[in-house]
């Protein structure tokens, strides 16, 4: 099967497939199956999408039995009993147990999407236009949420000036927390004071860069300080990936808005939610709404995830299996080479080779031998270690190794 | 079972569920089900998302066939087998007979990201950040379609200044095109030169406002001479919902992009693309992206909703049923008050009472009738129908006939 | 003496120079002598500045008076007796006896910088953003201003985006009243209701455009109803051009705010203000400043300017005047061609030749026999009278005679 | 005399008569005369547009003449023989002599248009719409310039989005160099690459710091590897004031653009203008315009200027003085109290009392003592010391005593 129907009909701006340039049909946990019947290992994760592994039993046997019968897949946001479920399951088994109280918006189901939400609230709520958003962050694609991004290429594209947002060096670049009060404090800094502060805790498309405990707090202490908010997007490492449900309970932080979408559709469908403190809940009937914002489907998957991270414990395999990773990477990945950095937690790593073109060496070679994982950071220098959570031990080694022997072949 | 999880924990900015507060569970055709067991007709069609009914056999069938086979559900922008039969089928079947020749992106599967695709992609090909779109237009709520969409309290939720877009006045306001040849032969008029006119051949959200052929052929005519691309948003009255299975198509013109969603999913699944002509495809590779782009279900369902259209002949249907609809409001809905305004084409149409308080009177009364159906437009002082395609005619007439009575005791 | 030095060290800016490319020194009345002694007639009063002549014999002798008695010159918003004599007849002569009620503010000496304070004040005051603005319409080159400014090879070198402003079509485009209403009537129009509307009352730059009393009116209905304040640019038609101290007093309305500049300053010397309904001052001290705005000169200066309007009856003038040149435009100007148009009122006027080129041939052929005259309007098709008010009759008509001659030449 | 027109008709913007609240009428080189005779030493010096001292003899014989001969006064960009003049002495006498070789634009008479004109045709030219300007500076009012400026209070007056600037932490805050190398790397700032860098090389606004040679070498280095315009707004500290006449001289390089204003029209006449590399002149005819951009006095009074500069030594004094004030201030001022910081160049001192409730109290009592000096920087905590050059020492020994006598009765 040829791939002459993507090469002819399809825009030019489809990226991944040229990385992996096969076509793929049957897919299961951690493997991928080509319409060839080639296999791959899957440390990509659909971008982490897929926590709970691709087609997941648990949540396929409850997808398909809602398909069965005839429940409504499409609602919008009239009430739905699915939707009833999801939230109910939500609010008492994930945050209620944290101690959270959130009420819960459902924007459209994109990650972008949740975080254009979040934004808008933001600065409703404050009456301030200006964000500050951290460089090396991401954020999504739509315009209001591309202003945040700062991927050079994806800001290029926009097309119209990227207003209402000022970037703030990133605390592996310059002190954040210093550079921060001094902005603010400063009557001719030029800058706005914020309606809000937005991060990942873990910069994933920035490089795999690890906020600490003690910055995190900083920053919460910084926004109660200031009378500004503080938004987390979780999009990527919420869902159990950095070792706990939600990946700021590592710093005892609470943010006031924060943002899913991936993997808390548990089986790769479209899905996405704001979540924030109840006081900040200004929003008027439709004030920003979607047409797939009540996808059905997804609310019934959605419960089955979080049924997934209790019965199995995910929080806790997600910890042990990142010690697997880390000591991996620490005893027979970084020796191979003086200049390569290694960073991550729980089970979202980089292998951080300093350049791109090495790199990408790397993951071509990788996928020669039947792994498929992907770049990130600063000139794609970085190669991204992110399987699924529930990925065997032995496959889990079993990718590692394919790492290794292609960073070997590439010295 | 009461609603008290919803208004306890899901966020203010809900809005359909206030206007129809029960809780839906099952969904056949044109049927809706509350948990309590009691039906609704569906004459609002989950925003035109269900063109062929919720629910429909001949799509869940192969979307639960997809499932059961563990075939790969989400794949961003890699190559799948799902994803080659999608494109190839709406190319052949879709695409080529209608003499059109566009390439395809799958921008993220909301009709809001396929708009912000499209004007980011006008914008950079002829490297100009205007835009026109007209008064009475919705594109959607992220920023960059929310710059177009007309919508006051939409507008006013965006938190930062909506740029790069230049409203022009609908031709039912004023002669829109000689409005728009004035703007750009004046040197004085500080009207920037657009890359793109962006509109809906039919406003929906505006009020069930029908663009003529000759409007339409005009516009077009305008793009052409002035370098200007043409881009349609077919979002909501796309997938034969006027007739043909684009809603350009009566007026013959060919846009320079297209956009898509709702409907195209088939099933209620979120989905959407964006259509244009192969010289306009100057994206870089990821230059716009989105995790939830390679939603392979929808891919499934999209390609069963193209089948339907061709077999069950949906586009006539549409004509014929359109026929019925226009009948009924001529003679039975327009002789009950003399303000009343009967507008609309195929199956989507609009009865103008002037105020937002009678037609609310209306649609509450619908309600406790057991009929689904919203308000649209100006001061949302329009009942808008829009029932699903393939409803049965005695439905279709049992729904009129609702309004009818719902009508009658409002006067 | 030759014009190396322009050509060679001067930027390419330069503009009028290219018109008139010979070398002043001398300038007297309504006429100005090159260094090689030859004399022109000035019909365009450095472009209005100029309204009581060059070098004005009673301006002189008070401007050199204070120089010789090393009064003080320069004093941003310091108290000085200069200014305080200048606010005193400008509120007890002009202000007072119009029944107006105005505060000054001093915003700096030019006409762009007063336009940029009516606009951070109106936008304050308010607390809204945008500014209906007419197309047509010139209010300055700096960012603020040139916002408004519809001039298009003007707004191409702004290099950044122009927020903030709705242009609307002028009433000799569209009706402009009707348009008005319909968008701030329409929730659905995508336009902001705006902190102001901003006209001058005749469009100078736009083609000698005099809107009429009853549209002036509407416009003022238009702002009271809608709680808009109403900006009259009163920077090249104040001060007696029309025939009224105001340009607005023959519409028998009251702005909220006027700005006045050029002719204020009554000896060419830089001076603006900015007037405003004393209710709006919601300044805090040096929120908006500029280190000229103490420009003692021109106060001084500009007081004469008022004795001189009072003494010398330049309103009188400037309305007998007026009809001497609108009689020699219907009887002389007017049947030599058949396309020609005819507008303006008091000394401001306009033979619209409906091309550039032709314009430019017949302003060229009066320079050629020694008159100054420049051109105005779309595609700068309009050759623009504008004799400063105490011109004397038979120069008045020599000048005029010019123009009837240069026309003729080139039919 | 009393206050009573001012406080009744001048707007509330009004701000250094609310310090100083007499009413001045005569001045002489460093003395103002209120109308009540009462006699002030002048350390504020207009804000330095009289570095030559009021109604410097000199200059005004030569105004006085020029009035007298009815040369002309007003002739926008007319070819005039003053114009001449003075492009002829300033590229022979100040440009030349210091190899350098910029091109003349007249932008209007104040400082904001010299920069918005700056601002424009760096965008211009370099096609891109950002620019970097350091927090701590002041470019002016009017919405171009405002958007670098980030004095606090005048950004919130703007009404509109300030856009197309990024704000750069100064050399004092962060580490200046480190910061914009690792930007302009970074694929991943979200910073996009500026037009241009501007720059004042004494941040007098900001609180009187003074930029390091290395520093301001640091910068045209990094301009030259980006290909990134180097931008000095000289309006506050040219003309001599630190010591040569460009403030960058003493750097050793050589910007791509200089603004100028205050000082170069000598005399307190509003007069600016806009120095570039002649193959930046990319403006089309009248691009940027301004009714008053050919005052004729101010340029009799630049060309006077210049003759002082070369006559008088100007330079040298300043660097002479400069060490009595500093010697001064180390010695008397310094030792006073602890916290106090001295900084300062050539003319321009600031006395960094570190709270602007002190810094008040010193002023104020400074005024009672017979000493107008006003307050600078971050909480206006700064005494801003800068008297005209030609100030004789006595008079300049007598103003630093009322300083330290202030500050020793504030203590």
């Amino acid at each position: 099967m040829d791939d002459k129907i993507f090469t002819e009909y399809e825009s030019d701006v489809r990226s991944y497939c040229r990385k992996w340039p096969v076509i793929f049909d049957k897919a299961k946990g951690s493997i991928l199956e080509t319409v060839d019947g080639k296999q791959y290992i899957d440390f990509f994760d659909g971008a982490g999408a897929l926590n709970y592994g691709h087609n997941n039993d648990y949540v396929k046997e409850r997808v398909i039995d809602y398909l069965k019968n005839d429940e409504i897949i499409h609602s919008l946001d009239m009430y739905t009993k699915a939707k009833l479920d999801f939230i109910d399951s939500f609010e008492n088994k994930i945050l209620k147990p944290r101690g959270l109280n959130y009420k819960i918006q459902f924007p459209g189901p994109t990650g972008t999407n949740a975080n254009e939400a979040a934004f808008k609230l933001a600065r409703k709520y404050k009456g301030r236009s200006n964000i500050f958003a951290l460089m090396g962050c991401f954020h999504g694609m739509t315009i209001g949420s591309l202003a945040l991004t700062t991927d050079k290429s994806g800001r290029e594209g926009a097309g119209v000036p990227l207003v209402g947002v000022t970037h703030i060096p990133a605390p592996y670049m310059f002190d954040t927390i210093k550079y921060i009060r001094t902005i603010l404090e400063d009557d001719h800094s030029g800058i706005e004071k914020p309606a809000a502060i937005a991060l990942e805790t873990v910069q994933a498309e920035g490089g795999i860069y690890v906020f600490s405990e003690e910055f995190l707090q900083e920053i919460r202490k910084i926004c109660d300080e200031y009378d500004i908010l503080l938004i987390v997007d979780d999009i990527q490492v919420g869902c159990s990936r950095t070792g706990t449900f939600f990946s700021f309970e590592r710093a005892g932080i609470v943010p006031d808005i924060v943002t899913m979408s991936k993997s808390i559709g548990a089986y790769g469908l479209p899905f996405a939610i704001t979540l924030f403190k109840p006081e900040l809940d200004c929003w008027t009937p439709g004030e920003h709404n979607g047409t797939f914002r009540g996808n059905n489907l997804a609310f019934v998957a959605a419960k089955a995830g979080i049924e997934i991270t209790l019965n199995e414990h995910v929080e806790d395999e997600a910890k042990r299996k990142g010690k697997i990773i880390k000591e991996y990477l620490d005893n027979e990945i970084k020796p191979l080479l003086d200049e390569i950095e290694i960073r991550g937690i729980g089970m979202i790593w980089g292998i951080d080779v300093k350049t791109g073109s090495k790199a990408k060496a790397i993951v071509d070679k990788c996928f020669e031998k039947g792994l498929i994982i992907e770049r990130a950071g600063r000139d794609d220098s970085v190669v991204k270690i992110m399987p699924q959570l529930l990925i065997d031990d032995e496959t889990l080694l079993k990718g590692l190794t394919i790492i290794k022997d292609a960073i070997k072949e590439n010295i």
